[in-house]
C-alpha cells in the first residue's frame, strides 16, 4: 500500500502523453503515422485531422491518462526509449566510485546504491518510495539499465529528475566501459508485428485496440484488430517442444505436448467475447485520475475459439468430484516472464473450470487458425463470460488448488473498490478478484464530436453490448437526448447477412451481440447525446454516470456510454 | 395484451389505497386496527406518528437490539405461549371504552392506547422508556397480543405489571368478541390470519411486506413478517391426502405422498432469500404510474427452507441427461385456482432445476416448522437466486417440458421492458420472463422523513442487499450527501452475535446480507440525503435513478434507494 501510494505523485495526468513520442518507428510504423504528430491534448490531434476523421477516430479519444501509471505499477521498459529522454548532466563535484564500492551497498543496513548513465547513486530512503515495490532490490549494487529496459514508464524526465537528488558519485570511466561492453538486449525485440489500424495504449508491453468503427463491422474480430492487452514480452514458444504441465490433482502431474492436447481430447468450439477489466476507463479518468492503462471501449472483441475443454483435460489428470471438496481453484501460468523469471498468472475457481457448462478451452485455435503470438500462441485458457486478465495466454502450466493464484495480478489488481476507497486506504484483501464481468455497452457509431447534416434527416447509431457469466443481452436501450427517451436497438449475433445460431442454452451466451438504432434527426435538436445501455437476462442494468462507480484502478467502467454529435443545418453547409 | 390493458384503469395507485378500506374487520381485525384509518398517502402514517418518529428509527439500535433479536430469533407466534402469563385482574372501576375510541389514540399527541386480553391501556408515558424502542408504536390504536406472539420476551410477569399500571378502560364486549368472530362465504374467509405488523398492499389476494425496521433486525426473517405475496386466495391443503405429481419424464407420472417426499429422499436445508418482482414499486409509481401493487422496500424476505431437492426428485422420476436434449423447463402448478379453475403457475429452466449447485427445493419447512399456509403448505418450490414468482406455494404438479408455463404470469406478467414501451406498443414476447433478479439494496433505518438530532453526533443506516443467481453482495456504499461521496457498510450474513456461516460457494449465495454504518452527523447539513447501492461478486452496479429502468409493470426497480432525514439543530428542541 505504502509503495503505491507515493507513487501518486508520479501518476498525474500531464506527464503521460510524453510516452506516445517514443514510439519506436521500426516496429509499428503506422502507428507512428497515427500517433506521433498528436499533440500533449489528446483531443486537439482528433481536430487537426478534419472532417474525415471525425467520424472515424475522433472516437479513439483524448490518450491521456494511466499509460504512466500502468507503467508505474507493472514496471516495464526500454532503455533506447531514454534516448528521447534527457541525460543527466555530469558535474565534477562528485567523488569517483568504483564498482566495486557499488557493489557493497546492496543493503538497507549498508545503503542501496545504484548506477545509472555512469552515475552512482545512493537510493536508501527511497526504496520505501518505489512505486514498483521491493523490485528495486533486484538493482542494488548494480546497473538500473537493465531493469529499466523492461519497464518503459521510467524513462521520463521528472524520473530522471528523482534519480538525480540521490546522486552520490560518478563511476569509475574503467567500470563504466565495462558496463557498455555488456548489451543490453530488448526483451520485446521479438515481439510480433502488429496491424497499423491499432491505438497503441503501451507499446512495451504491448497494449492497443481497435479503431471502434471497425469493432462493429464484424461480428467476428478478425485476429489482427483483436484488442491486444499483454502484460509483459511475448515469448516465444517452440510448438515442437511446447509442454503444458497440470498438476494438483491425484493422478500426479499430467504432461501433455501441442499434438496430445489436439489429439487426446475432443475439440470443441466457441465463440467468445473477451474484455479487459480496464475496457472504458478513459471515461473514468475524466472523472479523477486512475492507474492503468487509458482504454478507450474497444479493449473487447469476440471470436471464435478451439480447443481442449479444461473439463476433460482435468478428467484426464485424475479430477473427480471429491477434489472440489478440498480445492476451489483452477490456477494458470503463462509463460510470460519478468526480468525476476516471475510469470504471468491468474486463477478461476474451480466450479467454472469443472462444470460441463463452464465451456472452459485450453485453446488452441483463433478463428480457425493457430492462435497468433499477440493471443497466446500456441496454448491460452479461454474462461468464456470470465474478465480477460484470467484467460491466461501461453499458457504454462494448470495447478489445482485450494488457494487462489498469489500472483500480482491476482491478489492486488482487477478487483473493485467503492469511489471513496484511495490508495492511502485501499485493502486488496477486501475486495474478491473479478471474475465474472458486469454488464456492458458502447456506442461505436457515431463518434463523440462527429457531425451529421440535417439534410440526412436520420441518424444511424452501431454498437455493441455483452454482459459476463454467460448472461445473455437482452435488450439495448438508446436515447438521442441524453436519457430522457429511449428506444429499443435491433440487435444481432452473427455475422451480417447470416442467420443467428440458436439462441445459447441459459447461463451460457459467451458473444456480444452487436445492435444498430436508425431514427429521425429531431427536429429542434442542434446537437444530439447519444446514450446507450443494456440489459442482460438476469435483468442487471448500466449504471448511469461514472463518478459513483469511480475506483482507483479505473476498471469496470460501465456506465452507460455517452457520445455528442452536432448537427449540422444546410446552411451551414457554405 | 387486450385484457391488461383494459385493466389498466383499476389499477391505479389512488384506488389501491381504497382497497384497505375494505379490509374486513373479521378477518383481520389487528391489521385494521393498525391500518384502516392510515391515509392515502402511506407514507403520512410515519409522519402522523409525531416527534417521536422523529428520532428515526436509527435510535432503535443500541441496547434494545439484543431483546428484540432474541424475540425475532425464536419467534413464537403461538398464542399459547402466553399461557404461562398471569391474566390480568378485571375489575369494574374501569370505564367501558370502545375499539373506534382506542384507535383514535395513535400519537404522542393524541396518546397511545393499546389493548390486551380486553384491557384498555394508555402506554403514552410508557412509550419512551420500552426496551424495544419506538416498535411499540406499531401496535398503536390495536392489540399488543400479536406483537407479543412475535416477541416472547414479553410473556413475563414484571411486563404485565408494568403494563397493568396503564390500564385505563375495559374494552367493548362487543369488540372483544368481534377480535374473535369471522367467517364469511367469501374465498378468502379460509385465509390465515395475519400479523398486524403487516403493511398490506392489498387484502384479497393478500399482499403484505413487514416493516423495514423489522426486516433489518433480523438475518432470518420471522415467518410471521416475511412478506406475503398470493395471486389466488390460500388453498385449504390437507396434508394426510396431498399428493405430488411429477409429469414430462421417461418413467411416467411420478406420484408422491408428502410422507414419501420426506422420507424418500434426503433433506437439505438452504438459507434463501426471496424478493417480489414488484419490489419497490412505489418508487417507480411516483415517476409514472405502473400497474401493480404498490410494494415498499420489504417485499424481500429471508428464510431458511428444508426440504427434498428437485434435482432427487426428477431423477428418481426418471430424469436423465438425455432429456436436457429435448426439454428446456421446469413447470410448476400451484394449488391454488381461481374461479375458473386455472391455478397459478411458472416455470424455470431444466438446468437450474437439475444442476446440482442449483439447489431447487420442494420445500416442507420453513425457518424450522411446517411451511406456514400463505408460504405455500404443504410443499413449495424454493427456487433460490430466482424471482418469487417462480418460487410456486402449494405445489400440485410439476412437468418438465420443452416449453415454459403458458401461464397468465410466466408468458404476460413479470417481464422487464423499456421505459419507452407503453401498454400500446408492448410486445410481451420480446421479452423473457424474469428468473434471476439483478442486484438490490435498500435502506430500513432510518426511514425517509426522519428527524435525528445533532447532539446525538452520528447516525446509524441500516439496510439489506442481495443479488439474484446466487452472485454474493460483495460490498454496500452508502452515502449521506445524495451520492457525491460514499463510505463502505459493514455487512452480516448471520444473526447478530452468531459467527457467521463458511462463505458460500461461488454462485450459491443465496441469502442476503445486512448492513449498517454508523458516520458523524455533517457539521453544516441540515438535511441528509442517505443513498445506498450495492455490488455483487460479479461487480453488478444498481442503476443511479429510477426513469432510466421504470417500465410498465413496475418490476425490477432497484435503483439507488434514498431516504431524507433532517437534522434538528438543539436550539430547535425548545
Amino acid at each position: 500500500m505504502l509503495l503505491l501510494r507515493r507513487c501518486h505523485s508520479l501518476t498525474r495526468f500531464g506527464l503521460l502523453n510524453t510516452q506516445r513520442h517514443q514510439v519506436t518507428p521500426a516496429v509499428v510504423s503506422c502507428a507512428v503515422r497515427l500517433w506521433s504528430s498528436s499533440s500533449e491534448d489528446g483531443g486537439s490531434y482528433q481536430r487537426a485531422h478534419g472532417p474525415s476523421w471525425r467520424h472515424g477516430l475522433a472516437g479513439l479519444l483524448a490518450g491521456t491518462g494511466a499509460v504512466l501509471a500502468y507503467g508505474l505499477h507493472h514496471h516495464k521498459a526500454e532503455q533506447q526509449d531514454s534516448s528521447t529522454v534527457q541525460t543527466i548532466e555530469k558535474t565534477s563535484a562528485f567523488p569517483i566510485i568504483s564498482q566495486k564500492e557499488v557493489t557493497t551497498h546492496r543493503s538497507l543496513e549498508h545503503g542501496i546504491w545504484v548506477t545509472f548513465k555512469g552515475g552512482v547513486y545512493d537510493i536508501t530512503k527511497f526504496v520505501a518510495m518505489h512505486p514498483g515495490g521491493n523490485k528495486i532490490l533486484l538493482a542494488a549494487g548494480g546497473a538500473l539499465e537493465p531493469f529499466w529496459a523492461l519497464y518503459a514508464v521510467h524513462n521520463q524526465e521528472h524520473v530522471l529528475e528523482m534519480l538525480s537528488e540521490y546522486k552520490v558519485g560518478e563511476l569509475s570511466a574503467e567500470d563504466v566501459k565495462k558496463q557498455k561492453a555488456i548489451k543490453t538486449s530488448d526483451p520485446y525485440s521479438t515481439d510480433p508485428e502488429r496491424h497499423p489500424a491499432l491505438h497503441i495504449n503501451n507499446l512495451k508491453p504491448f497494449n492497443a485496440e481497435p479503431p471502434p468503427e471497425l469493432l462493429s463491422d464484424s461480428f467476428i474480430t478478425p485476429s489482427a484488430i483483436f484488442f491486444k492487452r499483454n502484460h509483459l514480452p511475448v515469448p516465444q514458444v517452440d510448438a515442437a517442444s511446447y509442454h503444458l504441465h497440470i498438476e494438483g490433482l491425484p493422478g500426479g502431474v499430467l504432461t501433455l505436448s501441442l499434438e496430445e492436447l489436439k489429439t487426446r481430447f475432443p475439440k470443441h468450439t466457441i465463440t467468445a467475447t473477451l474484455q479487459c477489466a480496464g475496457n472504458r476507463r478513459s471515461e473514468m479518468n475524466k472523472v479523477k485520475q486512475v492507474k492503468g492503462l487509458n482504454w478507450g471501449i474497444a479493449a473487447i472483441s469476440n471470436a471464435t475459439w478451439g480447443g481442449a475443454r479444461l473439463r476433460d483435460v482435468l478428467l484426464a489428470a485424475g479430477y473427480s468430484p471429491d477434489v472440489a471438496q478440498r480445492a476451489f481453484h483452477v490456477q494458470f501460468e503463462g509463460l510470460d516472464k519478468d526480468v525476476t523469471g516471475t510469470t504471468y498468472g491468474a486463477s478461476i475457481p474451480l466450479n467454472k473450470a469443472v462444470n460441463e457448462e463452464g465451456d472452459v478451452l485450453l485453446a488452441y485455435e483463433m478463428n480457425g487458425e493457430d492462435i497468433p503470438p499477440d493471443h497466446g500462441y500456441p496454448v491460452r485458457a479461454v474462461v468464456p463470460g470470465t474478465v480477460g486478465a484470467r484467460n491466461v495466454k501461453w499458457l504454462g502450466k494448470i495447478i489445482v488448488s485450494t488457494e487462489e493464484s498469489s500472483s500480482h495480478w491476482q491478489q492486488n489488481d482487477y478487483k473493485g473498490f467503492s469511489p471513496g476507497t484511495d490508495w492511502d486506504t485501499v485493502d486488496f484483501k477486501s475486495a474478491p478478484a473479478i471474475q465474472e464481468l458486469p454488464i456492458q455497452s458502447a456506442i461505436t457509431v457515431p463518434t463523440d464530436g462527429a457531425v451529421v447534416d440535417r439534410s440526412s434527416e436520420e441518424v444511424t447509431v452501431k454498437g455493441y453490448a455483452w454482459s459476463g457469466g454467460g448472461r445473455e443481452v437482452v435488450r439495448v436501450d438508446v436515447s438521442l437526448d441524453g436519457g430522457k427517451t429511449w428506444q429499443v436497438a435491433q440487435m444481432r449475433s452473427s455475422e451480417k447477412g447470416q442467420a443467428p445460431g440458436p439462441s445459447p442454452p441459459p447461463g451460457r451466451a459467451w458473444a456480444w451481440k452487436l445492435w444498430e438504432v436508425t431514427a429521425p434527426l429531431p427536429a429542434e435538436a442542434q446537437e444530439l447525446e447519444i446514450v446507450c445501455k443494456a440489459v442482460d437476462n438476469s435483468y442487471n442494468m448500466q449504471p448511469d454516470t461514472v463518478p459513483p462507480i469511480w475506483n482507483l484502478r479505473g476498471v469496470l467502467s460501465n456506465a452507460w456510454h455517452r457520445v455528442k454529435v452536432k448537427i449540422r443545418e444546410d446552411d451551414d453547409e457554405e
